[in-house]
């Protein structure tokens, strides 16, 4: 079984703050978005954990290795330093699925997300040091074959979009689905996957389904490793292997 | 006819910058991805711009009375600041898609998006400042109805997720394949799309598509004017009356 | 005569909110005070205006050819992103000092730096476009010879970062006093100064009191122009003919 | 003995960088000064560290409990992001001086700032883990007595800087030269100082010579702890009882 710390980061109340007293300019959120979220990765990132943009006022993170001080800490320095704050709540279970199911009813126990009360929640709890193991973390990272050969290139800049959207919408399906797995876009052609302890024949199933819903060539590295760090640049490490060797599925 | 001006943002070579000497770290990329896109959206926002952050390796705008020179300077400022450079194609045309086949001509005509030596392409014209009007930029706003009742506080976060980029999916589609307008995911369950011209009954079809595909109740707010922000926030007025009133389609 | 066009931003009640309702975190409020900066720089230098850091909840930005809605956005922008906001204050005058004096003297006006019910004011007038000129703002950049070799490689940091502040302090003083100008340190061995029109021999007189004073031997480019842009890069071309005719002064 | 543990943070090669192949406009060295500083601070200072700008190629930190790994980390982050690279100097002693003296050695052994071969050297030692204490950092927080009232609100913007300058140049003189202490402005009227272990009637006596050197009245909080931010929130608490009690010195 995996061992994922899974947090979930939720903007308090953040869409009534976006129209209050009226609705603010789009690119100041946007800014204000994405610069929160590079924070959010910076510090979670140095301390060997992965957080992905999501929703953006809802953001998933992989955190094995991070205590809840660290977590106490980020919500001081993002409340100092933004004109919003965020809530915590951190999950773990037998699957990266279980495991945001966890973080999530922490956070939902404690209120609305647009409750105007509910701010700053930490709730749950990081896993113990003492049950941490070297291969609690698992990552696959996809990327599409030749993209920039066969769509960037070739294609208009959106149509390239919407098949690398279609593309990345049946790989989280089946991932989610089927295998309890999550898949995040992060951008070019890249989906980074925490998953639970698969097979090499189960990743090619996944990429064959890939292609037949959305015609579109996946390969993918997979990693394992104590912390989101050691199993993402092992998966990264992996993938490279596929580049060289023109394989399909690496590091399982 | 609408007159969108639409720019393609593209870094240059960054797929294989992102592995060389070996893959860099995945936080690092992603705090770097995300703090060039929100210096985009400033430098262009502050000019009634919009920039959206799709790919984050491509990135489009809407650049409506953004010039040569602005273009100019924004490569200058982030060859300045990050160890990466931007290539900038600008197009226009009688609907959106047309514009961003235009931009993206550009670009391709100049060179891969990974050739080592293509670096900070800017090609593509401005629209004369005597040919603009008044209503060149038509800007829809979408959202979720209730979202944060039916799914934020109800399913898990991934859940949520998924529900929320399958209904962009199809919105994202039917909108570009049939009404050649282009539709950008913004954060929370908003959708922002450049548009044509579109009748009201168009609005409600395309929402009626949008539950029958995804299960999923949609509102529009339409705006129209000079710049991307004249329209956007045109839009977003429009729904937040769509909020008060109860409505589908406002705006239009 | 000169026509340089000063901003003061002024962080509205800045002190009291870093110590509400306990005092905050100094790495928070120097990663917010000089992210606030960094985002004045970029807006109004990508608008040819140069700001400075001066003290940080006090700026000072020379702005000629930044109307009164540039200003106005400037300060809608901070406030959708930062938990504190800016009051500005534009002046002119027939020298640095005496621009300076006016912007001060529109903020004063309208209440203490620290009353809780002074925000956002925006008060004074840019110069009116009929009345610009392609000479109205002067820049002398200036660096102190070798300081690397002499200081940087040779003395204890703390060390040299004394030496570095007494010769700033020496040419604040003098250029302040004597000549109206406004100098600011910008880091390295640089300081920047907003200057009237100033003989060549006034430039190797102050030169020659900060050696005096300082025991620092300083060099300087000068230039002229319609911005601060212009005339800065004016500058820093003159101090380039500095460095490889090793002459003193430049430009003028 | 105290034993603060102090890192030399300098830019390599930065100001030939700077301007090749010409000068670069200054709002973007401003503004990639300021963001590569703020990013710094956030960096050590979530790991208890306190991390000052000083001339921002060169900057000086206060680096207790944080190890080479996390220095490697932080040099690894920022060449991932930024067009420059930093060297490292770690150092202990004595008293402050002496650690920023054996810290500066260790980059000048190195080789010079702007030899354009040096690049990220890593040099030095943390303090062992076992020889840490809870006093190891003694921090002095200096502000100016009604600083607000008696300059912001009175004088004109540059005239309280200068006064604010003139002021922290006499108390980094007196504090270096005759207490091995290094004193940083940190913006709108208050300086940090990482001090050795000094008694009351000395910060009494400096306080008075920055009176008569420069005719401003100081007051000061002092505290210690086993980091920075426990020495530096202590000093916080202490200034707080100043303002309160309308004391001089607290914490000592």
């Amino acid at each position: 079984m995996t061992n994922a710390q899974v947090t979930l980061v939720q903007l308090d109340n953040y869409g009534p703050w976006t129209v209050t007293p009226e609705p603010r300019r789009e690119a100041d959120l946007q800014t204000l978005q994405s610069r929160l979220y590079a924070d959010l990765s910076q510090f979670l990132g140095t301390r060997d954990g992965y957080a992905f943009f999501t929703r953006f006022d809802n953001m998933i993170a992989v955190t094995n290795g991070i205590d809840r001080a660290d977590h106490r800490r980020l919500q001081e320095s993002l409340r100092n330093r933004y004109p919003v704050t965020v809530s915590l709540g951190i999950g773990s279970g037998a699957n990266p699925t279980d495991a945001l199911v966890d973080a999530t009813a922490h956070l939902q126990a404690a209120g609305s997300a647009q409750d105007a009360e509910r701010r700053e929640v930490l709730a749950g709890d990081p896993i113990a040091e003492a049950e941490r193991a070297d291969d609690d973390v698992r990552i696959a990272h996809f990327d599409v074959n030749d993209a920039t050969g066969k769509y960037t290139d070739e294609l208009d800049a959106f149509s390239t979009f919407v098949r690398i959207e279609q593309g990345y919408a049946a790989l989280m399906r089946t991932l989610h689905d089927e295998h309890d797995g999550l898949a995040f876009f992060v951008g070019g052609d890249n989906v980074i996957a925490l998953v639970p302890d698969l097979a090499r024949d189960t990743y090619a199933d996944v990429i064959e389904r890939v292609r037949d819903d959305a015609d579109m060539s996946l390969k993918v590295g997979v990693g394992a490793g104590r912390t989101a760090t050691d199993a993402g640049m092992a998966a990264k490490h992996a993938l490279e292997v596929c580049r060289e060797e023109g394989t399909t599925v690496e590091g399982v």
